[in-house]
């Protein structure tokens, strides 16, 4: 069973349509909520999709347009009739942190969790969460106004006992977690033994990338490189190529290329604009590019840690 | 055709569920479109009904409660991709206004319409709105915090001529406003024709008057007295009748008892808690006392016009 999973609450861009959200996604961390951008609707979403509030921890929003935060005022004085303690945390522009401090201090007085806001800094790439097992970075993306991107990375994980070695060298319980970290084992007679004896590697750690809202920028594919999972802002079909660039987004060959540059396993693409009735284009310019292309559609959730390559 | 109708575009409490979107209405007026209280998802509700945003000139916030207003900077941030000049109003209190404002102010800068904030006070009843062929006026309700009704009233419609007298004495075109509106007429002998020789009465001016969110209140059946259509909240069924005292709510009992109190032609009913999966009580427990109750649901459409009684 996945441990590491997104889940796609709104993939439209700029106004909802009938077809598409705004923005808003959810990433599944063994058990834990991690949502990324927090379109209007985004908590009818959540119950929607069985998503449940008392899960949800950290909220990271991309940049300060409405269709990307819009409904955070909802979704946090929804927590606040669920939530009984514990933490949320909005990881947000200091501007978005003053403005949506003050309308949920206004709207939501009584809270029955602690709500924080976490500023993150635009212009730089930096680690915004760093969680057991996983940490979220930002980076810088260009866009109309300061924008970022999030990594999901998985920690390296512990290499695995062997049972008939760790038996045969009468390993104690007390030296376990240093050799499952990397560390060779003295036994009683002062002998050491080496790790590679004693473990079997440990299982890949995932990685998954978002970059939303963003002009085409070759340089992201360094930043993004060789994640699992990639999702990638696809406003626009090639038709549109100048209106992408002209309003700083991208199109889905774009999109593509830049999982084709950072050898990425697989792209999802979304923020389709609603001047498209269908993602047929977007995905089949994608796919000519980069074929483990797959659009983002409302609903759906993708296993991050998919332990075969497709 | 109706002129004067109500559309129901959420009818929940609180949190949005599966079954219910939190509060909003919109009173469409001979064409134009006028909301009342704007819950998460009113854009994408009048997307669904097929509502045009073109046509959206007022806004009327009946207290701050987010579940009546957070569908506000979405939809005020969508209006200025579609709306090309015109001015829309937000009709709500100074602290609304205030939070809203600012909101709206940093996320949509560039706005293809005015935007206004009209400021409502929330302690006494008064005009909120003159137009031509209707006023909009508010009242003072009683809720856990400052809220107000609306009523949408018809000003008197002109008195019909009488094709055949107005022949008959040879009326001018330049006197027949002034007869529609009530005057004698003086032919060019100097004899007085009266008013009633020369009109048939005037059509029915209709009243819709919108109650949410309030405790039961008698008085309450004074000021929208004769209404054709009612809007009252009705949150809980008589099993919570205390709960709803507690909240500042009503039950589909309470009502109805205003309805019947108030003479009012019909009674719509909702802002059901969604701890109820039916509103089956609610109207069942309504119409032993009110007959002509109907209970809200999304997507709904009632002429306000009604010529039958029902």
């Amino acid at each position: 069973m996945s441990e590491f999973k997104l889940h796609i609450l709104g993939c439209g861009s700029a106004t909802p349509s009938l077809r598409h959200l705004p923005s808003c996604q959810v990433v599944e961390y063994r058990g834990q909520l991690l949502m990324i951008d927090c379109g209007e609707g985004a908590q009818l979403s959540m119950r929607r999709m069985g998503l449940k509030f008392s899960r949800l921890t950290h909220i990271f929003i991309s940049h300060l347009h409405g269709d990307h935060c819009f409904g955070l005022p909802g979704l946090l004085s929804t927590l606040a009739l669920h939530q009984t303690g514990g933490t949320v945390t909005v990881h947000t522009f200091a501007e978005g942190a003053r403005l949506f401090k003050e309308m949920i201090d206004y709207f939501c007085r009584e809270r029955s969790y602690e709500l924080k806001f976490d500023i993150i800094d635009p212009a730089k790439a930096q680690t915004v969460l760093d969680l057991p097992g996983l940490t979220v970075e930002s980076f810088p993306l260009r866009h109309r106004v300061p924008a970022v991107g999030f990594i999901f990375r998985e920690k390296p994980k512990p290499l695995h006992l062997r049972g008939d070695m760790v038996k045969f060298h009468n390993v104690p319980v007390s030296q376990m977690k240093a050799i499952k970290e990397g560390a060779d084992f003295i036994n009683e007679d002062g002998k050491t033994i080496p790790n590679a004896m004693l473990t079997t590697p440990a299982d890949r750690s995932y990685t998954y990338a978002y970059c939303s809202d963003t002009v085409y920028t070759p340089a992201l594919a360094k930043i993004v490189e060789e994640a699992d999972l990639l999702y990638h802002e696809a406003t626009y079909a090639d038709d549109a190529a100048d209106k992408a660039r002209a309003r700083g987004h991208s199109t889905a060959s774009e999109a593509a290329r830049i999982a084709s540059l950072a050898h990425v396993r697989r792209l999802v693409i979304g923020h389709y604009s609603k001047a498209y009735n269908t993602e047929e284009r977007h995905l089949s310019e994608a796919r000519r590019i980069f074929p483990d292309t797959m659009a983002a559609n409302e609903g759906m959730t993708i296993p991050i840690d998919c332990r075969h390559q497709l």
